[in-house]
């Protein structure tokens, strides 16, 4: 199955729907939102019953305006250097743990929206991340039962505005502004998907047509599954939560020379069958004040 | 004014409420908890017209049972290294920008809960902070309006597992454990405290009687309004978020020999006008699966 939640023309509200690939249409789910709907224990059941033909209503697909897939989670969690590939590369060691840090719902936008360069970064970048969706309450998850918390899976693009990622040790700064981290279109459920729950796809990030990343999440660290039991180990997982697993080699700010996000490209963030998001950045839609290009004054 | 959010001993719901010092009781205000009661615009006029006298229901202060100030705030950032005694004693120059990071809405925990040790760590530590609670939304806020969008104030401290925290560069596997960071029992309101918005008070830390923290919050190299201004230049702030200034110098894992909370202990955690958190420490609730006392498997 591929979920969404979709803005709704008339209301500005969102739905949360299901794609029936067979008709070409989003079935509308009876739930405000994707995280809404996965709260609800029989959501898988609820899902497989809403067709076109059994009379729900329904969006043809090139009319989708998609939302965040998960607007509101209760916590996004990212990870870093996860890539075994590119960690050698660097002429890393493999971590013992997973980096994590994070995000808030407030940081995410929709698969096809529009991203406003901050004036306040000169080092707007990308990262191409495949996301795992959380289905089921879990805590201390081990096995089957961290396997069974995955609803799905679906497209990040960790837009990070690397100068204030690195103005000191912790990166939430550079990584959670508001309206920067697109996610989307669909939740594909694991039964659809090559590797199942540590799916083997393709990751390709396109800056303006041009390759960037590219690489399989079957070289990943840690999986999905491992995510699951390590993040749920110190916090419970909700349904709707995010766990975003890292990004591949070829990232702007690594580059040499470095390459930055300007006004006007278009990023194209696949993953094979899960599609992809298409963002254009775009100018500031207002000019910020002066006083935050510096630091806080400290007055006191 | 001093609001705090309730568990009602009835059905388990919560409530938000206002002190009501004349009558030593807390009135119940229209709402669920303070940060749905703070997303109202009219909010304070609310609360001032919440009275025993005008025939709300109330709860005696010796029977509440305090819920997180705010249970569900959208956002809770956190500030390292802002003390700036502690900053210079430990040799440190002056950061230019505050350090942040995140945790989550359910890393939190009331005002007189337990907190059970997790399993997991070794090192248990506490770190008394500052908190304030926003009563407007923002972004990019400068001067004026940083100032009034601080609803109050609250005591916090942020539990720490240090053995998590320095696993990584990263900080939030450390800082977001389930239910360890104890908010509240009140938003005090800016007007009844000394300094206002930018309020001068005494933090203090006693483990089990002995004073472990004890500093001023005048010490803040990034004063609250100076936070208010930084962290909405990159996302916008909602009512009910909370921002967590920092900690004086004096946690456990600094002195010689450290120093780590264990089953049994009790924290109080107090600031002057602010009121204090008592929490008792108890042995984890359930053993943990054996699994998770070694990083997860990797064995794809």
């Amino acid at each position: 199955m591929k979920l969404a939640t979709l803005r709704l023309p008339s209301s500005g509200a969102t739905r949360a729907a299901r794609l029936d690939e067979s008709a070409d249409v989003l079935v509308e789910l009876d739930a405000p939102d994707l995280g809404a709907f996965l709260a609800r224990p029989d959501w898988q059941r609820r899902a497989l019953a809403a067709t076109a033909a059994a009379g729900e209503r329904t969006h043809r697909v090139a009319d989708a305006d998609f939302a965040p897939v998960v607007p509101q989670p209760s916590k996004i969690v990212c990870v870093g250097l996860n890539y075994r590939n590119h960690i050698l590369e660097m002429g890393r060691e493999l971590p013992a743990y997973p980096t994590l840090f994070a995000k808030f719902a407030d940081s995410l936008t929709g698969a096809r929206d529009e991203i406003a360069k901050p004036e306040e970064t000169e080092a707007l970048d990308w990262e191409a991340e495949l996301a795992l969706v959380i289905g089921k309450p879990v805590r201390r998850a081990v096995g089957a039962e961290a396997e069974a918390a995955i609803a799905g899976f679906t497209v990040l693009n960790d837009v990070t505005c690397r100068d204030w990622q690195y103005r000191t040790q912790q990166w939430l700064q550079g990584k959670a502004w508001d309206s920067c981290t697109p996610i989307g279109p669909y939740l594909v459920t694991p039964d659809e998907l090559p590797g199942g729950v540590r799916p083997d796809l393709e990751v390709t990030l396109e800056l303006d047509g041009e390759v960037m990343q590219h690489d399989s999440t079957a070289d990943l660290l840690f999986d999905p599954v491992a995510l699951v039991e390590y993040v749920s180990t110190l916090v419970r997982l909700n349904p709707g939560d995010v766990i975003a697993t890292g990004t591949p080699g070829g990232v702007g700010h690594a580059r040499k020379p470095a390459r930055h996000l300007e006004a006007g490209a278009l990023m194209v963030t696949r993953i094979a069958h899960l599609g992809e998001l298409r963002n254009r950045v775009t100018a500031p839609a207002a000019a910020p004040h002066a006083a935050h290009m510096q630091p806080p004054s400290t007055t006191r």
